[in-house]
């Protein structure tokens, strides 16, 4: 495995349990030896479900069996491996998803529809579903609530850190608490952003009303990070509340009683998405960027993309150069409307030029010293209205080329 | 100066001279020592002109000044430096041009609105434009019509070669010529892909008819490649005709007399773009992309363009690896109709997976051989209807990273 990404967090954080999840995570030798690849999670029976998937056109089998089994709203299991992606395997796929899926039901006793599944990996090898199915059994007995480090472990491919976070929050006077766990460091782009992250809650919360507060989290979080602009087949959010916290429950995303806990979850689903670029393959800085002054949200989301996902805009950052022109280019080539002659380009607090124009007494000295940093602040502002968007990337550094030109071989 | 691509044509071809057309280069110190950087370019008083440019929304000022210059269809005269872009450089940068424009159209004895300008290099400096307007007086005497190869060199940046392709051709008995001249290697995408690109002919043809050819040619050639994706400010291609060699005129691009110099326009194009591709930055392979049995020929560019732009495929090629996965990848991220389970996937000719799954009975040795070379051509079917294209790039290496995270610096 890769040296442990510059960028990670200094620890794992401390998850609590949660009422009504327990996991186990195993080895069932996929594809890595002497580590563990596969991930069970059992949760109660009255827990519901949402899930935000790939729009890959060539989504993987577990991907398509989620999407059916979502319109159910409930879950009871989820079962995820690492090493293979059982992604372009055709209806052989499918079976595979159908037997592993068969014997998550059994294990965990509840109806097929129940049981959720992601697979993490090479695409276009067959999924040794046996080797899963074996397995899954064995789990049981390791089930507990306080297994959260081992199963961010579980689903890590290429990762060099284990992700998650955890938030509590007060709905009408009731403590509840959210975990998530994630994967992912290449092939990191919208939509979607991660390869795998799963959240959990002890709030009582419909699933339609779940549905709707990960979408829009999604949008400010794993929709807003690149690391290549490269979309993987496989690419799974999903949030399960169990119920357990015992709290009132509300019809609507837009309930009072739920603002904390839409805050909290976002800031969560954020937390979880900013882990995933600072272990972006390859990553030696963490960069955000910001564009304000756009026609609109969108536009400025779009054009911070357009720099975020620019070879010139993160090798010149991996270079430590405040190379702002490339920063202009990208604005240019985003498409969206930006005023060339008021455009302005701020690099580290320090503004370097304004009115489409170098700045006079532009000093480089401190903008070279934030450079050399870890935490590179690009914003631009394209003059036209009131538009703003942040999305967060990595640099694009000569490791990157070292893992993906050898990385099936 | 980088070693000269590997890729690059055994010699630069033999350009006759273009009734017409005379052409001289200098050295004036922009911003490189030792080497050519300014192209004057003489022109027969009837020449007519077409263009094609960047569509990004922060064109530079010599951009913006041909726009404006073209839409009197005619041309005496074209200037162009290397070594700054005249970017981002506000009503400063349009001061420049017009200065410039005003010394060239003094030399040549002709009106500011027959003088073409294009610039190409750093972004966000102003350019020395009295550098310019003091070397133009002295290239006068030096203008012929030998001076190609000078002239190909003189508009280079970071390129590696030179770049030129001719043809010739018959246009109803009469015998007509066409060179062109290219730069570029990175910042290369549609639209425009090349930064600069020239091309002449001695044919006599209407400026509009110019125009329709050029925007044809230019969809299959410049608009067929990239390198990194991204755009540059300064993108230029233009097309003169002296007419010095007395055809017919014809009112449209549709004549069958000009099929063959529409033909051979396209080709020259298509060489001269491949060319560019070929000098990619840290080029090491020479990649063809071709999409077939998409919804449309748009849908196919959109997805062939997807897997041409893809980190990931590129990164894998430069590995040598025949990594289909990251291909099948790239075809699902494009946004465009795809059949997952009708899906083939032909690498240097061998079919490596079909109805969406890998052939049982792959072989992977011609593949791996294949891959060693510095050809590569890449067949996608995805299974919907007719639609076809054929895009150029090249891989993604270490020389990639190590030019742009150290060019400005």
């Amino acid at each position: 495995m890769a040296d442990k990404s510059p960028l990670a967090p200094e620890k794992f954080p401390d998850l609590p349990a949660i009422d009504g999840v327990r996991l186990a995570a195993g080895a069932c030798g996929i594809r890595y030896k002497g580590r563990t690849d596969l991930l069970l999670v059992e949760m109660a029976p009255e827990t519901t479900a949402a899930g935000v998937f790939t729009k890959s056109k060539t989504a993987s089998a577990p991907v398509d069996w989620c999407r059916k089994a979502l319109k159910g709203g409930q879950a009871q299991a989820l079962v995820v491996n690492s090493g293979n992606a059982n992604a372009f395997t055709g209806k052989a796929g499918d079976g595979s998803v159908e037997r592993t899926v068969a014997a998550a039901a059994d294990v965990i006793a509840c109806r097929p529809s129940k049981v959720f599944v992601a697979s993490t990996g090479v695409i276009g090898e067959m999924l040794p579903d046996e080797k899963l199915t074996e397995a899954l059994p064995k789990l049981k007995d390791a089930l507990d609530g306080k297994s959260w480090a081992t199963a961010a472990e579980a689903i890590m491919t290429t990762d060099t850190f284990p992700k998650a976070a955890t938030r509590t929050v007060d709905i009408d006077g009731t403590k509840v608490t959210i975990n998530g766990i994630a994967k992912g460091s290449g092939m990191i782009a919208p939509d979607m952003a991660t390869m795998l992250a799963f959240v959990f809650t002890d709030a009582a919360i419909p699933a339609p009303v779940l549905q709707d507060m990960l979408n829009t989290g999604a949008d400010k979080s794993f929709n807003s990070i690149t690391v290549d602009s490269d979309t993987s087949t496989s690419d799974t959010l999903m949030l399960f509340a169990t119920g357990a916290a015992g709290n009132d429950m509300f019809a609507s995303a837009d309930a009072p009683a739920l603002d904390e806990f839409r805050d909290q979850l976002d800031d969560l689903l954020i937390d979880l998405a900013q882990q995933v670029v600072r272990d972006g393959e390859g990553a030696s800085k963490f960069i955000s960027v910001t564009v304000s002054g756009a026609e609109n949200n969108v536009a400025a989301k779009r054009i911070a993309l357009s720099i975020a996902n620019s070879p010139l805009v993160k090798t010149a950052i991996a270079g430590e150069d405040a190379n702002w022109g490339r920063i202009v280019m990208a604005v240019g080539k985003a498409g969206e409307k930006a005023d060339r002659d008021k455009l302005s380009i701020t690099i580290g607090g320090h503004l370097i030029a304004e009115d489409g124009l170098a700045r006079n007494d532009y000093d480089e000295a401190p903008v070279a010293e934030h450079m050399k940093g870890q935490e590179i602040d690009i914003l631009a502002d394209v003059g036209i209205a009131d538009g703003r968007a942040t999305v967060w990337t990595c640099d694009l550094t000569h490791g990157y080329i070292t893992i993906n030109a050898d990385y099936r071989s």
